[in-house]
């Protein structure tokens, strides 16, 4: 057998452990050969593509962030204009079957493929966790742990001044980085995108902190954090392609916001890309080799139109429709848990 | 309410936020107050405690390894034979449920207790991952990422010197630490306990890689591991208290027998403690403080003769009984994915 | 004999050491006591203080972050002004010596009430390492470590998505994080204030490395970082307390010219505070403690008017004068070993 | 011009910083080529060698441990019998300068080749740090580094189960590993071969330990610790190529003798490899690029029969006969430091 993989959308770390685990596995359980195609489905309309060796590079790339067959984004419209294109260079290369691994739209991609006949198994990729179908994406948790990180030394230079400081984390639609890492970093107030924010409230519990006589405090804010509706009048913001508003800043909103009503010195650090590069964790590595092994074999057992997904211990096959049907939002009683801790 | 909660068996790093879990719920849910026993069962019997207040010294243990309230061990006959002293003790600190906080051994006492009419609500500790009722225990992946880290550091110094490195790692009796840290530092092969190991097989998978121009192979071995019956004429051990067959040095042995078969050089590494102590990862601090609020409020809800436990992406509560039934155990199709990977 | 000991100016990693080894110095080589005056100057002004005992407390922070002690700013004419207040509470609080650990201001400061007959040993800090009598200061060697993390993370993402990443790092003054983070982390073009940057030129290595097949570029960018005269019409900053001109946003700045110039994508990251503050490197962690023994021994010997330095392998005593009579700057043959390496 | 390089003896992180920084500086101050040979010396006899570019390849090895050349070790007798091989291979591949990069041994080498009419420049490397000629050496850090994570996370577990850990580190002649990352990492107690240790002058200090309340304690053994002459019976050792005594397994011996004296539960961890494998430390990837720039720049300048070196802030040459005269041994009055840390 004959397979393609290609990387779509925005990196994340333990990309090049998935396409380690499917050309290990086509290569030790099923003697079949790879092809990568190159910066997402730009290049499969290209026929831009490299064979995949099972050898020492092959095996070198477990623990690098990024994505050895780099990645790209295609506007849906392009990406369906080019459907013959695309079915004439996976016969051309003498493709069986196709591996896409991207977000929510690429796994939409995969699916109007698999609904035009190309035989695709989808593997889901997105550093927010925001999938539906799956219980945790692989690369979430290394964000989550760089952002941990970045709080953890945050803590003890915020205490030593006095001060109240913001970490803006990645999150535009979901606030899971916001709230594990709240939680693991000890975060004083965890702002996401599915509670919108009262800023008086936050104001409170700063205040409250001071009156008790500690020294400091530190917020953590999803860049898609939004304030209740009426409660505060900002202007920053857009419409993104879901439709959603959005609002670009967020974090040095809400320190402004606070300092403005407390007078306290507060400073904003925004994370940003350093959150989803570099060495995948050893659990984003687990779960991104299981998920490569597993589409491998999906693939060989001709069960397309699926993706790959954990729940619980297990990798199992969910149609590709169910994966993408809807955003994974934070549930109310997980904030409710996150916010027991504030203190 | 009054609660009280104790820490038994091996550290593990993430202890600590569980008690801090427990700890703030009570407060800010419940205004309940929160004693720690000392030195886990052994407190409980000497009527050795402290309270635990929520105050700034709490906020501070999240992020530290090890237990707070100390450890220890205590035989069930003199533990069993103490009831009486247990139930006076509580009874005269005022306490209303007991959350203790411990592996296999530590929740078989709980549900001795608990079918004694003692209010209990376990909560699972063990750095193997070996509790059946859990998907996973906190300080498994602390564990998990120290023995990757070490791997990670292993490659570059065994292909400098065409080395054979054989990494031990913990797991007395199941394989995961090895299963899971072998696959995430690209290990060659792993050994675990689940599965005996036939040492031919793994000499003749190292000369192969010789024979394929690769300079070198890290093999990880669980503690546990043991040999396929009668292909070894070993007299390491002993038997545990279990009644299974135990070895010590294994690590060491599978590198001698190598050396002796392939004359490569071999070198033994012994990861030892360094892998249950230290800050916890964030995954273990997320899934600890989570059980702590979990158990907390079971403990309010009146779920006696429980014990938390993850399924999925949520924390459930399962009985005490079904938690310590069996252990859990690598099963076989799971060895069987990380063999595709060793190449 | 009674020390005392004090934290001033921005926080550090490495200051808890340099307290505890004050204090553990003090107790077993001389059995004498210390006190820490609280928030820097201002403690020490208003009295506010604390004995420092050589307990389990002050063995466990030497690997936090911060000041146990707290650091504060003051005035230097608020200080001035304090002069004899300052005599009356140490001669009050029965100090025999007072050790400040602080800055170029702080040092200055010290020099003074060395002057006016108080007998003084300081302890430089500079997370820039640009106190000139000294060959490095703790925390730089975090920092240098924290911006190189981030670094080693930014290569693989941007090479990823073929775009120019900006890093922009502490260094109001000095350049020496941006030179050694850009050298650790290889960056491929380095920006520092004592070597002004033409836009140009830097546009013109990017479009070469694309030119050669590369897809990424990392650019390193220090806070302080100045255009050439004439070169650049930016009206961005304002002028220090030094007299010079400043800027903020430089790197965003830089960022937005490759950009208007190459049409690349170009982001940028600040990475502001996490390089200031968590547990120092082991590198900081030495030799802070190192200079909290030196200054505790000179306090004992009598020789006031001084400030620890290091010199190649060891610690000396250098005199306050020629530690404050100017900033160390990264030498031109320094920056253009440096520029070898951009490759 | 055209120049060699080679790495002889124990890997060490930075060795691939090094050879980055000689073919980057060749190619980018003065347009030369540079060779490689492979593992060490065995390669120049045995001509084994490739050309090395500076390209996206070279770029990539900045943060990788171990080295792409490979290394080995080859007996002075046959090296030196060698030598009109050397010569003619040199000469042959139209060599105009060597740069070998390697411990005492492979300096004392390069001395006896540059005797012999060889152009040679050496970079000195030891992870040991016991080469007298320079302040420091690059993998010096990077293993103190390593050693201080792990007595750190050992700390927490010590204290949880009232034990003394032993954590034996590299260090066969010299005790700068244990040292620094004694001292880093807070140990009780600090064994070095300078200083031969008294078993009972460590029991007594662990019983103190006890006695004030403390529950644990760390002590950090080198790993060619003596005993006092006289004061403890071992036969474990044998003698090295300098004629020291040596023993194997000093950190168990001492670990046995403590428990035997005081009963208290002695674990002792042996980090072995885990100490020189792995990414370097931002301190070894400059250190270990400058000295590549400089013994480039030293071979085009025809300053042969040296040896690039740090001193203070400065990179230095120093003839290669200073270089090898003596190891570089701890000095007492830098062990009295540490011990006035012991607490």
């Amino acid at each position: 057998m004959r397979l393609a993989t290609l990387t779509s959308g925005g990196d994340c770390p333990g990309l090049n452990a998935v396409i380690r685990g499917i050309v290990r596995t086509a290569n030790n359980e099923f003697g079949s050969t790879v092809v990568g195609y190159l910066d997402g489905w730009v290049g499969l309309l290209e026929d831009r593509r490299q064979d995949l060796y099972d050898d020492q590079w092959m095996d070198s790339i477990l623990l690098r962030g990024g994505t050895i067959l780099g990645t790209g984004r295609l506007h849906p419209d392009k990406f369906k204009a080019g459907l013959d294109q695309i079915k004439h260079n996976l016969e051309d290369a003498g493709i069986d079957a196709l591996i896409p691994i991207g977000g929510e739209g690429t796994l939409k991609g995969a699916k109007w493929l698999a609904d035009n006949g190309i035989p695709v198994v989808g593997v889901p990729k997105t550093i927010d966790n925001d999938v539906n179908a799956t219980d945790y994406t692989f690369g979430f948790d290394t964000a989550v742990s760089v952002a941990t990180d970045a709080i953890d030394r945050l803590h003890t230079t915020a205490e030593s001044h006095n001060r109240i400081l913001i970490v803006e984390v990645m999150g535009r639609h979901v606030g899971w980085i916001a709230l594990h890492a709240g939680m693991a970093g000890g975060a004083h107030y965890t702002v996401i995108p599915e509670h919108p924010f009262d800023i008086e409230e936050i104001t409170k519990a700063m205040e409250r902190r001071f009156q008790m006589g500690e020294k400091y405090g530190i917020i953590v804010v999803a860049e898609g954090a939004v304030p209740k509706e009426g409660t505060l009048d900002i202007e920053l913001g857009g419409e993104d392609e879901f439709g959603h508003q959005t609002f670009t800043g967020m974090g040095q909103l809400i320190g402004n916001e606070i300092h403005k009503r407390l007078g306290y010195d507060v400073r904003t650090t925004v994370l940003g890309h350093i959150q989803r590069g570099g060495t995948p964790t050893a659990y984003d590595r687990v779960l991104a080799t299981r998920y490569g092994v597993s589409a491998c074999r999906a693939a060989h057992e001709g069960d397309y139109g699926t993706c790959v997904a954990l729940h619980g211990e297990d990798i199992n096959l969910v149609s590709l429709e169910d994966a993408v049907d809807k955003l994974k939002q934070v549930p109310e009683y997980r904030y409710q848990t996150a916010r027991s801790m504030f203190g």
